[in-house]
Order: structure tokens, then C-alpha cells, then sequence
């Protein structure tokens, strides 16, 4: 099942959308907004699939057209994002990139921060900041949503509470970072508002891509209509997604629609190219002592997109450019 | 005006009540949840408003007891919750004890982190947690609740996005924060689940103590039915609200309901005691080499209260118990 939210109102209106991304359905009769259905998903999920089947089927007379441009984030707000670094070989790179070496035990503890989740960006829509001097980055990453989980679910356990899958543009500012992190209280000015695909999808729709809690799919990302990377998100994920959120629930439960994140997808074949600028500025000066790539600059665009075994969109694409803020008024 | 969650359904049900915390009435003709209210706080807050008052008249013929056992955190759940450190003098203490230098430019650029807002416990429920190995620890706070507030507000204009005023108990696990601070992402399985007073006020409420972006009243919090610390949150508070806010808000908006704490309130004058029981450790190591007050175990109470000049408590008492969490099922 493919679920979108139109850009109406703080929380959106949710809409069922066809499997190849062409047309919608209205489902107010069933959940007005995404996160009135996770909220109860157990009883409106079966409900959303048998629309989903019949506008597949063209059984629904008041479909339309479906536009990713009107989209907001599946969730446009949420009570809890919460992202992973799953791919250790790119926190490895990265923090070699900011001179700092990478414990031992990061192969092992899962790496997490805590996102702030009450001003999405519509996946279409442009990233505004005030600043070219932030560093300004994409990160290209998958998310799950999650129904709630208690505290202390096991890895295990933790798999049937995955409910949606998503991609992420999470928007980083790299040159906030080393001055914040060396604060010690992780991320905050330096992680702006985060941008989610048009669609968020349920696991059924990856096929055999869904295995082992991840995505065996390459994630493609463009810049300016440029090949940027399509690293695998199936390979070099040293923690999966039940992982993640077995971490993320140690000590406190997740409400339904809480969002979990893979972190910046990345191999170690470097011929598959990055999913953040940081990780390519990198390689670049292991090779060439010097990074040569800039960080984005204001009218830079970004383009976030996975394609199934036969070449079909699955989750819309994140398409966007970054814009001057005007400021506050 | 005086406001509160009953515990009902994932949002609680919203009521006015009395100034003296004695009576309650619905509101559910003018907004079902405080939600729902803060995402038309300007035009529902005078509705509220003029109910508080009829209420406190005597004049709402279906009022009922307020029982603040019945309540949820006035935002049971909530899209933003960023908290502060803004008692600078409790950072250095708390640093000095990780052994952890504080660096000078704290005095001058605030440090908040991003906590996580799914899943806040009542102001009465039990702090249920699996180990008291992880160092169970209360945080007495205040916190603010704003409407939207623009990216890159200026503390001037910050002011005035404040409209509500609570008390939190943002339980720390010590023990995990030195491995978890060490990683570089901040705070995650160490801050588990906060708790906010009964009641949130609207600042007039607060009358000349609310002033300068601070509340210029002592917090009064209890360790097992013995006081533990009464420092005055107006004193000591290096950077007021409206500074904390313009930080959050530096590089995204602030969505409608977001929550911002002050941190731990600390006073120079140790007289008035502590709001946390790492800063009374500290005291200890510092006065006579080791630390004697043991962190919290399951059975212990705290309480958190705050009183006007009257003696009246203005928002109620978060009064909790820490419990064994029996574990995921």
C-alpha cells in the first residue's frame, strides 16, 4: 500500500496512491491524517488496503490525479524522529573528515540522535536557510515508521512494529557541527528540518527487497540533475532497522508514528558515489589532499529517489532547492 | 488561566481549571485537546479565557472536582521538546563531576538539547525504568510553551510567542550519560521519558513574578517527603526564555505546542539546595571527597512544586514514584 498526505492543514490530508504513483484516493471517510491511522493502524490498516486495491483496480470513481508536487511529508509534523548512523563506514569517514577518530565500539552500540520532528519540509518544496556559510548538505536515508513500541523491545520483537517505510532528506550543516558537538549535547541548529518522499509505502509493496530488516534497493541521489550516488541500502548496514529501534527503546517506549532513520547511506564500493556531500569532500581529500566539491550554495537542487528491479519509482522522489530565508519578520 | 489534560485517549481532554486547583470544566465545545488549542491559540484563547473566568466566578453550572491524579501532562505527547541548560553554574558543577572541563564560551552561547516528546508520563504515574544501575536521577525544571515561531526570531521578538508556563521533571539516567555523551550525538537512551506538571498557566497568572523572560519564584522539590532544594528559578538563570527560543529557532521554526525547558534550576547560594541529585553529589565530592547521596531506587518519591508568594501552589505537583519496569512482553 502506497499512502500520501495532501499539503492541507498542520497534519495534512492522507490519500491512498496508486501503486504506480499516477493517481489518488481520498480516504476521510477512514483517517483523516496519517497519524490518526497509525494511531489506531490495527483497525483502519485493512480498511486503507481495500481502497488501496480498488483505485489499483480503477474501482474508485472519485479518483484523481496524483501530483507529487502537492504532497507534504507523509507525517508534515511528528512526535518523535529519531535517526540512526547504521552505515559505521561513512560515521567512520566523516568524522575523519572533522579530524576525529571513531571508537572501537561504534561497530557494536548503535549511533542515534534525536531529531526534532515539528516542522518538516514538503518533499517538494524548497529548503530555506539563512546562510551559505552553514555548510549546507543533503544526507540521503531511509525511514521507517513504527506503531508504538514498548520500552526494552527486543531486536527481535522489535520488526513487527516497522509499519511504513520512507525516504529522508536530512538536511545537516556541517560547519554548525564541530562547534555544537564539542558542546557534548549532540545536534540541534546544526540539523534544520528534515524532507520525507511523497509516499511512505508498507513493507509488501519492496517484495523481496524488504529481507533481514533492510532495503536491499539502490538510493539514487542527484544535484543539479547530476548523478550524485546510489550506494545500496542493503549492503554495509551494520545495524538494521529492528536494531535501531530496540536502541532508540531502551529506556522510554515509541508512540505510534514515531520515525526511525537509517543515517546517510553509504558503501564501501566508492563507485556507487555518496548520499552527502561531507562523505565525497572526504574521499576527495584522501585522494587529492583537498576537497574540491563545495557544500550546496542557494539555488542548488536535490533529488532523492529508489527505483524497484523494474525500474519504477517506489516512494516519489524528494526533489528540491535550496533558497535564501528572507529572515524572521 | 489555568489548563490541564485529564488522561484520556493519547492527547488527554482538555479543561479549564480554577485558580486554586480545586475545580475543573470542559472545554470541548471550544478545542478537544491543549493541541488542538495552541494550533489556534489566537483565536481559542480568549474563548478559554473567558471560561477560566466563569469558572473561578462559580458560574459554570457542570464544573467538577479537579483531581490532579487524573491528569496526563498537559501535552500528554508533543511534536517539539527542546530543553535548556540555562543555569550555567549546574552545568559546571555537573561537568566537574564527569571530570569534564566546562568551557568559557557556555556563559555566552546557550546549550540546549533535542529531547524526545512521544511518550511524556503523568504528573502522577509511576517513573517506571528496568534498572537502578542506570543511576536514576530527577531534573527540576520549568518550561515554556510557545505558538509558531519563525525561524530565526531575535530574543526581543521571542517573548512574545510564550504562552504557556509548566514545571518538568526531565529524569536523567547518570550512568549512561558519560557513554553516551562520549559517542558525540547527545543524549538518547539517558534522557528517557519526562513528566510535566498537572497544570500549565498562562503568564499573567504568574502576576510580577513572570518578568525578564523568567519566573522569579523558588522551585520546591522533594526527595522522599523531605525537601530536597528550593532555588529560585529567577535567579542564576544565565539565559532567559526568549534567548532559549531565538537559539532553537536559529536555524528551523518552532511549531505550534513546542516546549523549551530552562534545565536544572541552580542557585550560587547552595543554601537553597539542589533540583537534581547529580548537583548534590557534586557538593559532596567537592565538600568531602566522595558522594554520599545515592541516586534514586525504585519505591522512591519525588516531588516537584512550585508556590506564589501566597503559599498557593500555582500548577500543581508532579508526584511520582520510580518503579521496576517489568520489562517488553
Amino acid at each position: 500500500m502506497k499512502l500520501a498526505s495532501l499539503n492541507e492543514g498542520r497534519d495534512g490530508k492522507l490519500v491512498v496512491v496508486s501503486r504506480d504513483l499516477t493517481r489518488a484516493a481520498l480516504v476521510n471517510d477512514i483517517a483523516p491524517t496519517l497519524q490518526a491511522a497509525l494511531d489506531n493502524w490495527a483497525e483502519i490498516e485493512p480498511k486503507l488496503q481495500d481502497r488501496y486495491r480498488a483505485l489499483n483496480a480503477g474501482e474508485v470513481s472519485d479518483a484523481f490525479d496524483f501530483e507529487q508536487n502537492d504532497c507534504a511529508s507523509p507525517l508534515p509534523r511528528a512526535y518523535q524522529w529519531a535517526d540512526g548512523s547504521a552505515y559505521v563506514n561513512h560515521v567512520e569517514l566523516v568524522r575523519q573528515a572533522r579530524g576525529a577518530k571513531m571508537p572501537e565500539s561504534f561497530w557494536h552500540d548503535p549511533l542515534i540522535y534525536q531529531g526534532g520532528s515539528d516542522s518538516f519540509i514538503p518533499p517538494r518544496a524548497p529548503i530555506p536557510l539563512a546562510s551559505e556559510d552553514w555548510g549546507i548538505d543533503l544526507e540521503a536515508e531511509i525511514a521507517v515508521i513504527t506503531d508504538d513500541v514498548p520500552m526494552g523491545v527486543s531486536p527481535l520483537a522489535a520488526e513487527k512494529h516497522i509499519k511504513l517505510l520512507m525516504l529522508v532528506n536530512d538536511v545537516s550543516l556541517r560547519n554548525l557541527i564541530p562547534n555544537e558537538l564539542s558542546k557534548g549535547f549532540g545536534f540541534f541548529q546544526s540539523k534544520p528540518s528534515s524532507s520525507f518522499s511523497p509516499v511512505a509505502v508498507t513493507l509488501d509493496e519492496l517484495d523481496d527487497a524488504w529481507r533481514d530488516g533492510k532495503i536491499h534497493l539502490p538510493l539514487t541521489s542527484h544535484i543539479n540533475d547530476e548523478l550524485f550516488g546510489e550506494p545500496n541500502a542493503g549492503i554495509d548496514m551494520t545495524f538494521n532497522f529492528p536494531q535501531l529501534i530496540a536502541h532508540a527503546a531502551k529506556t522510554r517506549p515509541l508512540g505510534a508514528g514515531a520515525i526511525i532513520g537509517s543515517g546517510t547511506i553509504s558503501n564501501y564500493d566508492r563507485s556507487t558515489g555518496s548520499s552527502c556531500l561531507a562523505e565525497k569532500r572526504m574521499l576527495e581529500i584522501v585522494t587529492d589532499g583537498s576537497a574540491s566539491t563545495p557544500f550546496m550554495r542557494f539555488g542548488d537542487t536535490v533529488r532523492i529517489e529508489m527505483f524497484n528491479k523494474e525500474g519504477e519509482s517506489i516512494f516519489g522522489a524528494i526533489d528540491q532547492k535550496v533558497s535564501k530565508y528572507p529572515g524572521a519578520s
